[in-house]
């Protein structure tokens, strides 16, 4: 089948750079799961010429094409009048749009004004894409043989959920989706991508899975995909894949799809039954904040002390003052009693500390920016790690960095130690 | 002048929507900052007859065309050799491109290998726009009279710096740039966009300079623009404005351009050489987190508490048992105390503390998921307040917000207290 969809994005703002396209990303990412062919995406303003000269291009070249933007109810919005008026296809008034608009602004003490009247006229022919969330809803319209049109608005968390419910069963069922992509993503903390790749350099050459490495944020990650009929069909090409790749990789890959560090970390102490508390100084409550990202955390998360400055390393943590005078608050040996501070002072099981410079002041020869010790205090005792942060990237970077080397080396721990 | 710019992304990637198109947002942005007309961008993938549709239709529509992305070494980046095919300009090798991808790779322990061969070769009369810091240069070209073409790579880091460094340069000096946009941005908390909009309505109209609110993550904003040839003209126009605003919306509005809360807060206690600490529960560090995101603010963040769970709130912060079990950890009562408690304990002039319920669960009618409760410490005492912040937006947004309100609570309190 050589049917290909195309997207043009409508909207004077996407042009003047005020809002970032990630309409677009979404397209791109789900036509590419559908199995669906795209080659083009366009950007035009809110200008009915410029609108139909890009119509009158993808036409000729797409059978697929798909509107996001230009549904509002202001005049700058003219995505479907110019649609009608390039197919010359009268406008029909849609009572049932109006009332559904009504109710809705009601749910929130407004009354619709005379100019939502205009988002109730659509093309002759044209089937209602409906808005289950905001006021514009989008078509579905065949305006000629072999040419399906298809309008969304531009907010992106109404155009996901009609996409979702109503344009993809759509696609499904008039035959432009015969199978999909499926993909099953595996997370790597601890080995660089190139490393990674090289270890599993055989398996990158398959071509059904495939299997393909990448990064983001300094965690590498296995994208292993393949085009099937159902979820199960897939997942009987994924699972021996999968298997392998932890086989080769061991501890390095701490989890798969949406699992982070710090849910992971969470799960394990869960079954355990076991708790954990923080002693921050560069991150500032970083990784606190990360651990209770995870909604349940308070099952085994006591809490922790942000010791920026030395005074609350020696009080609230009961660090030495002789060895943060002579080690410095950046030590392996302050690290350590600040893990064994902040678990013997909150009583939990674990302790994780983080001390290092996030810059961009405060490097010396000695200590340079990106700095890190990660202390780990918990029953089979009390041990510190050094890491040197690549300080490029900036401060941010650096404390990002350090809360996730503080989770993964309590994670390797719990795993190590498993009954 | 109705001269115009034309966008041109190139690469499968962006159609995959495995990139999100950044490089498109800010030349967008760009663009109009310099007055330069833009009415077109077009995504395209790695394929050289879909590439030469592409630059055949801009170059009947615009005279300036910017590529962006497929300068690489790999077979699939197709840019310069498919502009040079189309213009039927015959490529020349520039061996100091070479030399410089040497250099280049030699300061990373790399050699170039012969892919990197390709990126020497230039079509003839086209400029080498240097590339600073990766190994792809661009180029400046006019293959026709009236038609100039700018390529650069993808990396939105190397694209930025040779956009700003060579492009801007080149198109003042020929005539594209006669004056540029000009725009400060002026940044509110604890009043919504809409009553804003209302307060300043009047400057809403302006044409010289415009006035324009927008919200982002809950924080309502201005921006006043300007078109002028310098600094110091749109500087005259715009401060008058400016000041109408702040005398209208006074204490809402906490500051301009790039300050944050945090870093405005960070200026008040620095200037009254004060200093502050914080104790969080359902945040769990996030307030601390935002606090020592400032670089310099060692100098008036002690640090806190992570008291996330009950008895940590008793022990590091000495809240009394017998309120938390009448009144719950989630009460005005107990906020005050962990801000009072954090203070005595961390020795500091200000405490702040959070409590409240980020959900999903853990609600009930009577406090639901959104309630949440700041308390302030400090030499006039100690006091609290309440907020009930929309659930629907989810676990990470009720945390936020809570960060900000403290934040914005103390500001008030400073500045409210000043000298």
């Amino acid at each position: 089948m050589s049917r290909s969809a195309e997207v043009i994005c409508v909207g004077t703002e996407l042009l003047l750079g005020e809002v970032l396209n990630s309409n677009a990303q979404f397209l791109g990412q789900e036509l590419a799961r559908l199995g669906i062919a795209h080659f083009h995406q366009t950007v035009v303003g809110d200008n009915p010429t410029r609108i139909k000269r890009a119509i009158a291009l993808a036409c000729q070249r797409s059978q697929l094409l798909i509107f996001t933007g230009g549904l509002g109810p202001t005049p700058d919005d003219l995505t479907t009048e110019t649609l009608a008026d390039f197919f010359q296809a009268p406008l029909v008034n849609h009572p049932e749009i109006l009332e559904d608009i009504a109710r809705k602004f009601a749910q929130r003490n407004r009354v619709p004004s005379p100019s939502n009247d205009k988002q109730a006229l659509l093309p002759e022919g044209a089937q209602i894409l409906p808005n289950p969330i905001g006021s514009a809803p989008g078509i579905i319209w065949h305006p000629r043989p072999e040419l399906t049109i298809f309008t969304f608005p531009g907010v992106p968390k109404e155009f996901h959920r009609m996409w979702q419910e109503t344009a993809v069963p759509y696609l499904q069922s008039t035959g432009w989706v015969t199978a999909q992509i499926y993909s099953r993503v595996l997370r790597f903390w601890g080995i660089p991508e190139s490393t990674l790749a090289d270890q599993v350099a055989p398996l990158l050459a398959l071509t059904n899975p495939t299997v393909a490495p990448y990064a983001s944020k300094g965690q590498a990650r296995l994208r292993i995909s393949t085009r099937a009929t159902s979820q199960e069909t897939a997942h009987q090409v994924i699972a021996p894949i999968e298997q392998q790749i932890r086989q080769i990789c061991g501890l390095h890959c701490f989890g798969g799809d949406d699992e982070t560090l710090e849910s992971v970390v969470g799960k394990l102490l869960q079954q355990r039954g076991e708790t954990l508390a923080v002693a921050e100084s560069c991150t500032g409550g970083g990784l606190g904040q990360r651990i209770t990202g995870v909604p349940g955390s308070s099952t085994y998360f006591l809490g922790g002390v942000i010791s920026y400055a030395n005074a609350t390393k020696r009080d609230l943590l009961k660090v030495n003052a002789a060895d943060l005078e002579q080690y410095g608050a950046v030590s392996a040996i302050v690290a350590e009693q600040m893990a064994a501070g902040v678990r013997s002072q909150l009583h939990s099981t674990w302790g994780i500390s983080i001390t290092g410079i996030a810059g961009p002041e405060g490097g010396t020869d000695l200590k340079p920016v990106g700095l890190v010790y990660i202390g780990l205090s918990g029953p089979p005792g009390t041990q510190s790690f050094e890491y040197q942060i690549s300080p490029l990237r900036g401060r941010d970077w650096v404390r990002q960095m350090s809360t996730s080397h503080a989770l993964d080396r309590l994670r390797r721990q719990l795993l190590a130690d498993q009954p």
